[in-house]
């Protein structure tokens, strides 16, 4: 049975249990669920029957839960609790996600929470919280398994062995000095099948690089995808040991930045819940469309200072919404396809001048491409031969413009510090609908007032 | 330093050394990069630039660079070898990768890699083959260590010590019964940790499933990132142990989907070559925009309808594509997060009827608040409180029908096993544009009738 079919399953038991009002049904389905499985059930509940299902959970299920929860959707759950709740449900959660969580949460909760710890974690989860949440500190656990170089693979199997736990996603042991500065790493699988009499010294790995505390989850993650890790060490500015990152965390960053691009480009936060309320979900839409707004009118001012034309020759209102059009989807092209290629790393200066000729060759000749398409069928629809002239020379003349601006803006935009996944397709809608209005209303005021 | 200055320092080295013409400058350079960060290079340069780098690789450095190439990057420097040169250069790369570029080979050089492998090697590959590319069995490795359940570790332990080598990213062996059969995973670290005269089944964990060969891809990426796992059995449909999935295969599913969702929005093809060549790039994104250019044409064969409405009120002109574009940005707000909850398995029966009425109350609630502010602005611009009300109403309308649409199209595309993330933005823009401009023209066409 395929994944999609078994969560559908579930759901639609869920939703029949709900709609029954048989709770104890419900909750008799629920202990039988994965903790991941019921936090995608949550997810995938609008805000009733998720706050009807969240309450049917034992509080064991819960701290469970929480750990595959969604961002959005576990603050608007923990938001209101009591910290004397609270405290209990979360304080087992990995030291990343209790970091980012407090972060989320008022601060007199955090406060409690970190009285609520015990000394040794305490001092971890401040550790992980003194670095932001997009940065390799912010990403990391603390819970390392250290070994120093002189000992023998014997005394680390012994000692392992003692230890009767190693933490999930361990694929390394982490070689230190007596200052506890990072040398290097020790796979599991030497030590497997390496003689016991073997030093860590000799058998150790020093070709991978631990990674600075501080360096961007951005960089953490093409790392790992580059070296195919399962697991890398976090050192401070002194070299000195801190955490390690696992690949479990870095492919959540992975999916969200993925996701930023594409909901950034429809002006959506990439933590927005799909099922959240419909007024929390209003406020954070109408921004957008209200900037939006602002470049339709744009637009219209454009239009409107060529109205003495458009009373003329009514067929120009019919078809100039062509050629903004097409300048605006020829745009987006180009731009998504170097917000892409930047996310990945590969424009830097030395290609840009490559790219952005690229593009305006390729804008060139799509635009010459339908250019004779649109110029030919608009001169035969209203048998007007500079018509068809008009408009096939506004579309080459937009599509150019479009495959610049798209190349360009990106690239400005990230020298500025502005991000482009966000703001870029407002300004390239704006140049392409201005130029595309003005360069076709415009050579038809030329064209028509000569021939008159 | 971070990884994107790295990446800056060494293409803008190549840029310089391959401007002033000193190959063995660059070749020197290219020989002390690790085979992933040269991979990073050529698909970071122009056509031109790229071929000249890939000569100047050895054999045994292009063997290393093909693995961390992007699909289309690779088939492009591949498509033309003589077999006799392509074969030594891809017999060692990894099981899924090889098959995966076979795939995208001529048929006949297919064939003389297959007969150049030896037996074992050929039989796994034509296993791998056998599944289709995006499916576990199209994703999975053959380079599995199996142990059966009644051994003790002592036993598991001297003969990993004999076997010499575990492959990378190995955190479990693999349980099999005396046909095969996949009964349970064993991880490393209960081996390192357990006492010698534990046997592999009193330890082996039984609660991990096997993946079925026939599974999509997609559903392989939630499983692992919703249970966090590292590599995972692949079998085939009696149960048999056929090969496993590991992670790095599977982050670059991720990687993918997400980039199929990001670039087919704009549609382009997720393996789009940034740098590709000027003609290759106008021939796949032309199409794209003829498709595009019958949907504009389809909003003009809608103002036509209303062109002796126009003629009389040029205002209209002006305004008209404020209503047709507030609506497709509202609009792909909605499509765009129907899509992405729809590729993270959210959407099933029992709760689309409230996603569509959340975003109808959405889009009807932000369709009055700037219906309030365009109608004003129109009704001042040009002193007419007719023309407020008509451009007003419109707005409510057409951004209630977007949200509407956006919600449906992916639904009924998915139904229908047409693709939302490519097709979906076309017909919703038809459909906003064709219902802005009707709404607005033909209000226009009733009020100002009336009134004259």
């Amino acid at each position: 049975m395929s994944e999609q079919s078994q969560h559908k399953r579930n759901l639609n038991a869920v939703n029949r249990a709900l709609a029954g009002g048989t709770f104890s049904q419900v909750r008799q389905l629920l202990n039988s669920l994965p903790g991941a499985e019921t936090a995608h059930l949550l997810e995938s509940s609008p805000p009733r029957e998720r706050e009807i299902l969240w309450r049917l959970l034992s509080q064991e299920q819960e701290t469970e839960v929480l750990q595959y929860l969604g961002e959005e959707v576990r603050v608007e759950l923990l938001r209101d609790l009591p910290p004397e709740e609270l405290v209990p449900l979360i304080e087992d959660l990995d030291t990343d996600d209790l970091a980012d969580l407090l972060q989320e949460l008022p601060e007199q909760v955090t406060s409690q929470v970190l009285a609520a710890l015990d000394a040794q974690n305490r001092e971890r989860l401040e550790q992980v919280m003194s670095y932001p949440e997009d940065t390799a500190g912010g990403l990391m656990n603390t819970d390392v398994i250290t070994v120093r170089p002189e000992i023998t693979f014997g005394v680390v199997q012994r000692y392992l062995r003692r230890r009767g736990e190693i933490p999930e996603t361990t694929d390394n042991l982490l070689v230190v000095n007596r200052r506890n500065q990072f040398i290097g790493v020790l796979p599991l699988t030497r030590v497997l099948i390496s003689d016991p009499g073997t030093t860590v010294r000799e058998a150790m790995r020093t070709d991978v690089e631990a990674i600075p505390a501080d360096r961007p989850a951005h960089d953490v993650a093409k790392l790992f995808e580059r070296l195919d890790l399962v697991t890398a060490a976090v050192v401070d500015e002194n070299g000195v040991l801190v955490g390690r990152i696992t690949i479990d965390d870095v492919v959540d960053v992975i999916r969200e930045e993925a996701d930023h691009s594409l909901m950034g480009m429809a002006g959506l936060d990439e933590d927005e819940d799909t099922f959240g309320s419909v007024w929390h979900t209003v406020r954070r839409r109408s921004l957008w469309l209200g900037i939006n707004l602002l470049t339709a009118l744009a637009a219209s001012a454009v239009i409107s200072l060529f109205e003495n034309t458009l009373e003329k020759v009514v067929a120009l209102a019919v078809l100039m919404p062509i050629v903004a059009s097409m300048g605006g989807i020829a745009g987006s092209q180009t731009l998504t396809l170097v917000i892409r290629a930047m996310a990945l790393g590969q424009v830097q200066e030395g290609n840009t001048r490559y790219l952005f000729t690229k593009e305006l060759a390729v804008g060139a000749l799509n635009g010459l491409l339908w250019a004779l398409v649109i110029g030919a069928t608009a001169a035969l629809w209203f048998d007007d031969t500079s018509l068809g002239m008009i408009i096939a020379s506004a579309m080459v003349l937009n599509l150019v413009v479009a495959a610049g601006a798209g190349a360009l803006i990106p690239i400005a935009m990230k020298r500025m510090g502005i991000d482009p996944a966000l703001a870029g397709s407002v300004v390239l809608t704006t140049i392409t609908d201005v130029v595309g209005f003005f360069a076709f209303l415009g050579l038809a005021t030329i064209l028509y007032a000569s021939l008159v």
